[in-house]
């Protein structure tokens, strides 16, 4: 029973809610850049690939966004959508939409709800669940839309925790400089993770319906070592290790704390999508990213506070509050100075466009 | 634009989110037993009424909650709900299940996601917003089940709270016992109320579904004076007209509010149903009403306790916080001292079952 499925897995790792200093909605301006970037994509996949007999057979166009965290980012990407939609009916009748707005159960829905716009032109729900399961019923998608999301795997694979595996990835919370036993690990968990992904919604998308992903990732060919991101992370666990070193937090704590994300590749997405069979890829695009013109203080600061905005979360659960603003302070001050050397390293933001096959 | 409507309703009164010992989670008994004592009503109705052309069309069966709160009854009564679609379809494959739990944007949504019980064998989604206004497409809901929610106005009538007004409710926060032009204006704007209720739901939901509702109110033929729910409401009236005389809260404060609750009538349903035109009245029936066992003080606590899971938000928005324990002291006390006078007041809890008609 597909609801089963969703049950299964592990529902955590929310943005972080309302609308505080370190709040999602206030630290998803990165995402947002990437979005805005992306619209002009997700409007073209709309006007060239969404077919006549699609537009004209439902009473009700379903659209999807997933992995939606609390807005305002939703909202902007979803009014884009429908209006490109909108705009394919040309002549014929408009018909109701109903959008889902879907994230894990810890979501903060309340803030999401309360946030709605008031001159939305359909019907908002919300769709709590994991997305490595089922969320929907069979053939009842039309669109879906997710952005900076499937980077978050399911769960941290369990060997990486494990004192007496190989693939223990003692004093590190991610995986770019461990052994190679950790990064298969990562490896392994992120093939399985997405073809749940993509099995589910070849169930809920009908034939000839739209997916688009927006994903952070890493060039094809880039080693995991040199890629930017997780540079990034590698620096937030040398961090958490200082203040292990100083009695602040336990290190055994530290050895058994992973970032369950993965940054893949578009062959490696490729690939996996290939290997499902229900999608055809109609198009992946690397997303030009704007370049910053904020001081390197400034720069710093902002990327510590959306790393905190993703992050937190797990942290406080596995360390406790109380070291969220020492572990920030010092993080911001790492990136301050390991800036220049993040240079070498390699981070893409891409768009794919899959769409879902008639049969099969 | 039916979201126009929607968003033009007034998006208050959610009962007490959370689980704490003021929350409607663990206040809701009283509703439970009314729930309990409906569901033999409501299996029937399925048994009964439900068109097996009905069933069969759908992919996917499409079953709303309105005004679900938090929980849990909700989530017995949508389980009660899906044993009695599914044991009619007999022979014939059981669709997929989709349920819609509603109520305000305001409402605690992320208490309810997270007790969505784990075993359940339909995709769950919320549905934000007041029920007075449009909340899905057209033509899109099989099964539509509202139980202790449509008593609830819209909104307080305007002209009660205008001090130049004939109709201005001075000193009280109920109409029970206010002056005549108090009472007309309440039953207008329920009247104004159900007819929007139901022009909606008649737009929603698909020819031959079913819409159950379970109402508080007064046997045909009673006079709102003599309503037991209102002299209970009358009577927290008067422990705020204290607190106003004692100089805690303020008088004009006390004057300004008004609890937008309506007990109707069946009759005066039935006339509403009628004018509608959407619907056939299948079944109207009064639901038993278990008597308590609890010694007076006991009845009194729980009653004050219910009252206050449905109410505070209400009053701490007038009146702040800090006046609420002081006021529910007074109001339990006052409950005992009046019980009595309560076996005199008349309410019932009845039940309501409508078929969309396949025509206009």
């Amino acid at each position: 029973m597909a609801t089963e499925e969703t049950n299964q897995c592990r529902e955590k790792y929310p943005m972080k809610g309302g609308d505080g200093s370190y709040s999602y909605a206030k630290n998803s301006t990165y995402q947002k850049g990437v979005s805005d970037a992306a619209k002009g994509l997700v409007t073209k996949a709309i006007e060239d690939k969404l077919d006549i007999e699609i537009l004209l057979s439902p009473k009700t166009f379903c659209i999807v966004d997933m992995g939606c965290s609390v807005g305002p980012n939703t909202f902007s990407v979803v009014k884009n959508i429908l209006e490109a939609v909108e705009s394919r009916y040309r002549t014929h009748q408009i018909p109701e939409f109903q959008v889902f707005f879907n994230d894990h159960t810890s979501n903060d829905f309340n803030h999401l709800f309360k946030s709605l716009p008031l001159d939305r032109k359909y019907y908002a729900l919300g769709a709590p669940g994991s997305f490595y399961g089922r969320v929907f019923p069979n053939n009842s998608i039309h669109f879906v839309h997710s952005s900076y999301a499937v980077q978050w795997l399911s769960s941290v694979p369990k060997e990486i925790l494990n004192k007496n595996s190989s693939a223990w990835n003692k004093g590190r919370i991610h995986y770019s400089n461990s052994a190679e036993e950790v990064v298969r690990a990562y490896e392994a968990q992120f093939a399985e993770d997405i073809q749940w992904f993509l099995h589910c919604r070849a169930q809920e998308i009908v034939c000839g319906g739209l997916m688009v992903l927006i994903i952070p990732g890493r060039p094809n060919e880039t080693p995991h070592s040199q890629t930017l991101p997780s540079l990034i992370f590698e620096l937030l666990g040398t961090c958490l290790m200082d203040m292990a070193n100083k009695g602040i937090v336990s290190g055994e704590k530290v050895d058994c704390f992973n970032i369950p994300i993965y940054y893949m590749s578009p062959q490696e997405l490729e690939i996996a999508v290939e290997r499902n069979g229900c999608f055809s890829i109609e198009r992946v695009e690397i997303i030009p990213q704007e370049q910053s013109h904020a001081n390197l203080p400034e720069k710093a600061r902002q990327l510590a506070s959306h790393m905190r905005a993703a992050t937190e979360g797990l942290i406080k659960e596995q360390f406790g509050e109380e070291i969220l603003d020492e572990l920030f302070d010092s993080y911001t001050q790492k990136i301050q100075e390991k800036f220049p050397t993040f240079q070498s390293g390699k981070g893409i933001n891409f768009f794919v466009l899959l769409q879902r096959k008639a049969t099969k």
